[in-house]
């Protein structure tokens, strides 16, 4: 199959160049490894993307889906496994299950969850281990609740977990928060929510179901170990861009774009999370999708 | 009254910088000089705004106000003249009316209408000579209109102004339409849109009310005149930045600013419309309100 333009992730900065590509008539298809929405989806709430004042992630989302497939995006849900470029205006995208030509490519692939690299913590996802309060909150309702973290998520995730749970337990590696102080304040002042600082989780009891967990505290040693069958976990997101270092640069993971979105490579662009850069809101990885649709469509039609 | 931000121009990037800075629990006050939106307000329809399937500029423009308003934000009405920076994080910005301190200052002013710089235009400005189809189409419903322009807001402007008006007459400086292809293909397509190239518009006819246009056609140097009551003028728009030259570094006119949204003085940030850059669409200029206030409380707390 031939397309003017594969975008490779179908969060918001991915979907957000669909929108622009398609705007100018432009055959795209995105490859989307998981679900659509990518990170924000799992977000229970959405405050800060400019004109809506209060969203759930899933429904920004879900918004943003409709209203590129109402502009007849092609998507299929696959994983890209390699890029190669044949000649100018020609790439071939390959993936799990087939292979795609298409006249210019966008990278939009965000990140991964950041795990804590423990034994055990692999086969406990979904057994305890859960990476996504939002998603998986609701089967602890009317239980005592863990989280691990200190930013905005864990914030986020501490805020919506504490409307349907009596308890909520936050482990901080550090002494003491990070993240809007907006939501700072309220965490801090709620109730429900008891912040434990200096702690770094050492071990994961149980092995089909999580039984426990266990923390050294990192001012006194003290070793903690705490009965439960949960733990939420929200310690931010790694690149995911080794397939791709053979065809453009990366900076410590994150592809190295310039201010029109264009990598290394002619042809291929990059936004959102999967970018170097220093701010990651969704508002920025939207803008940024624009920006590589634009220019990508500049390519093509030069 | 000492703020911790001010922020100059109250459109789309300049709430977003202050949605941002008041999320940080900072003092926000925006200084507007004509009425709380800009540009967009004036636009008929946005349909490019991620998860916003469509939405009036207006509606848009007041779902983001009431968004700040909510978190407290401190607004005027009033034409910011002077910026002065009197030592690190004290800054004295001068108005019509007032002057005001404040510790960082973000500058979001957009850009001012484009004219055709002829006799009587001043003059006839809001006597048949509009520069916002959405403000004062409505008075010619019925009534065939008359559009200067060739890219995106004519072509908006075209496609709105048909919808009640028998016939719109498209005077293009050039041979072809420049804009977004969705939206030429549309008008392409109308019934209702007649467009007219190569026409340069040398002479406004009429003293108190606008009574005619009179044409050049650039090919072949015939004169065209026309007996109307309207025109609508969407040639697009020019910086307003000569009051800061003074402070801060301009490129032909537009601000210059780093990724950070940093001008060339240390405390003052910009974004939108003013400053120097390739794409000018709403979501880009959400985004760059949200890093320059970002940076801006950064700037604030270091």
């Amino acid at each position: 199959m031939r397309y003017d333009i594969v975008i490779v992730g179908g969060g918001p900065s991915g979907m957000s160049a669909a929108l622009y590509a398609l705007r100018e008539n432009k055959k795209v298809l995105i490859i989307e490894k998981e679900s659509f929405g990518g990170q924000i989806a799992t977000s229970p709430r959405l405050e800060n993307y400019p004109s809506i004042e209060k969203i759930s992630g899933l429904e920004f989302a879900d918004n943003l889906f409709s209203q590129i497939n109402n502009l007849g995006v092609d998507f299929e849900l696959d994983e890209v496994l390699e890029i190669v470029k044949l000649e100018e205006k020609k790439f071939l995208i390959k993936t799990n299950f087939k292979q795609y030509e298409a006249g210019a490519v966008i990278i939009a692939n965000g990140v991964k969850h950041r795990t804590l690299n423990l034994p055990n913590e692999e086969k406990l996802i979904g057994h305890g281990i859960s990476y996504c309060a939002t998603c998986d909150g609701p089967f602890y309702k009317g239980e005592e609740v863990n989280i691990i973290g200190d930013a905005n998520s864990a914030l986020q995730y501490a805020l919506m977990l504490e409307s349907y749970c009596p308890k909520v337990n936050m482990y901080c590696l550090f002494d003491h928060l990070f993240g809007d102080e907006i939501l700072q304040n309220k965490v801090l002042n709620s109730e429900k929510i008891f912040i434990n600082y200096n702690m770094s989780l050492i071990e994961y009891i149980g092995e089909n179901n999580l039984q426990g967990l266990v923390f050294k505290n990192t001012k006194t040693g003290e070793i903690i170990k705490i009965n439960t069958n949960n733990v939420f976990i929200a310690i931010g997101q790694i690149s995911d861009n080794k397939r791709f270092e053979n065809i453009i640069k990366l900076d410590q993971g994150y592809i190295l774009t310039n201010n029109n979105m264009e990598t290394s490579l002619k042809g291929v662009f990059a936004c959102g999370d999967t970018i170097k850069k220093d701010i990651r809101q969704v508002i920025n990885a939207c803008s940024e999708g624009s920006i590589s649709a634009i220019n990508a469509v500049k390519y093509l039609n030069q």
